[in-house]
């Protein structure tokens, strides 16, 4: 557990510079909760300027959730950008699954950029591994199969390490694997709890191992919720309680609170 | 009132697919309220990616208060491909008006869609229905004439149901009148309500019939007003004390605090 | 001390349209400042509707936060508009210094319309001024030289009004300068501090001397964030107590907690 804590350590000393180009839904919360945990955010989408904006960044971010052909470019002039300087690049393929678009502009990204993270719920995890999933708009519902196995089997199929969000949080780079039981079901109730673990997912890759950092990444966010629940009276003040929390969250917090299992 | 209070268990029991092509200063707002309400929302907006998400979607909303090119073709192929399944669109005609562009696009936009829903403020429903209206900006000033003859002659013209919103809100489909008398000033003090109303006259439309779907919306979300106010210190504070109210306002509360007179 | 009360008094009575071509990032915390201070948003970046926008506007707010190449020509669209019509043009060139294309695009928009204030931080003013600035991202770190003589120069050779955030913020019409010194470090650990300065800088100039307006913003804001802060438990709190002591401060407040040096 003591390596997890002194990664948000090391986080909170380096304050990394993420890039993000992610939909126009949950960006503010995006950047916030990349300020609360100790990073800060850029965000850019245009392909006059993304390139020079990886040039000074640690990490890139590229969200689908509000996808269009202009984003595609941007994403793909990003990425390779920072496939080339070698800077980890996380995918969050909201929705893939749910439209054909979203799975095949998903599978594009995978395909010419060196992807090192994938962030997704069931249904989206599911949809990449191939496995049978009810993706129903961006949200998730079912997934046949063993989630563990399907987690391992994209890690290994895509090179990538891949998290599934969800009640338990699954890490596996296709070799170790992680289950991480915090958070609680208000995260559900918000838009952008899984566009802002993809962000902090960033945050932490771009000072750490990958797997590592989103093992700490997933167990962070979720302490961070269960101390925020306590002081929300439903939803809406649970974001900003959620966010207090994540920057009030240190090394000691996560220690006393993480719980994490690895196999 | 029995059969508003039941609408939204309705609702609830139903969490309708609500796709959503909106603005992208509201938008935040507008996925959080859908939550709230027990709905689920979906943003997408691109010509690529709208008609496969409509089949999985029961309502359309269209709201143009930050309107483009790109955008209005978006609307244009989601809203054709939602009219062909059968499924309830919801316009909300943000600044009709205000400028030719967005009065010219809201008239295009019913024109060639099957819209179901009109929804807007004092100077939107007045532009759109051709009396003097005061529009400045995206906000509504004043209105020449009887505002409950301007929402019922508009929902005549347009076979829609029409929903003014304003201090009382006003719901007609050319035949039945509602007035709606609850909400508070402060939700004319945070940029979203009337983009929240339409988010959430789409959700009920999907589950009911449109004019009293529209009614139970503006009832709900004027009861959750009222109990946001009471534990607000500002605008600031009443938006995620109004998200908290619209999550757990129930049956029983619009049954008990619904200020609702038919004509 | 009096004259800036009185502008808050006079910004209130007036409530002007402000016009805001604006980031995706931070939009929505803009259009509610906007409301909290007293004036009205409208957001609209389209060629075919900012010329309509402008003609019933009181002040345009240009921000370049997540810049590309349909925001850049509706961005002059409406500063010809506003340059002709005489109504003050504010830039906020987020991130210059940190990519060329924001530099170039923020020296680009300097030439072509009558820019009226600039409101940057440190490094962007820095840049724009042509002194050595260390950029990251949006944020900015360091300025070689005397800051005072930076936005002095800057101001002088731009013939606008520079405003530089910071800890202490500073303003200057090239003759004369304004130190304030209100303000807490939340406001920096929030996103969208400094575009929600500029949006108000937008509002106040719309119905003031630009160089007094500009005094009279960034004291009502500093101010606020001291109220704000002393009801928070961090960034997330802090965001709507920010919004809701924008809405209650007064020109009383302000005559009581403003700390405005001038020389």
């Amino acid at each position: 557990m003591q390596k997890y804590a002194d990664l948000l350590d090391m986080l909170k000393s380096k304050t990394p510079l993420v890039h993000q180009i992610t939909n126009y839904v949950t960006v503010n919360d995006c950047a916030n909760v990349t300020i609360c945990i100790g990073a800060s955010p850029v965000m850019s989408h245009a392909v006059e300027d993304v390139r020079d904006m990886i040039a000074i960044a640690d990490a890139l971010v590229l969200n689908i959730g509000t996808l269009d052909e202009s984003q595609i470019k941007g994403m793909l002039e990003a990425g390779k950008a920072a496939s080339k300087k070698g800077i980890p690049i996380i995918l969050d393929p909201v929705g893939a699954g749910a439209t054909p678009y979203r799975t095949q502009t998903a599978a594009l990204l995978l395909k010419e950029l060196n992807i090192s993270i994938i962030k997704g719920n069931a249904g989206e995890i599911g949809t990449l591994a191939g496995v049978d999933a009810l993706v129903r708009g961006v949200d998730s519902q079912k997934l046949s199969g063993d989630p563990v196995e399907t987690v391992k089997s994209l890690a290994l199929a895509s090179s990538c390490v891949v998290v599934m969000s969800g009640a338990d949080d699954i890490v596996s780079d296709g070799k170790r694997v992680a289950v991480i039981s915090n958070g609680v079901p208000l995260m559900g109730k918000i838009s952008g709890s899984g566009c802002m673990a993809s962000a902090i997912c960033g945050a932490f890759a771009a000072v750490s191992d990958f797997f590592e950092g989103c093992v700490a990444a997933m167990a962070v966010l979720g302490v961070a919720g269960e101390l925020a629940a306590e002081k929300s009276a439903g939803p809406g003040s649970f974001k900003p309680a959620f966010l207090d929390a994540v920057y009030v969250v240190d090394s000691g917090t996560v220690l006393k609170k993480a719980k994490i299992k690895e196999y």
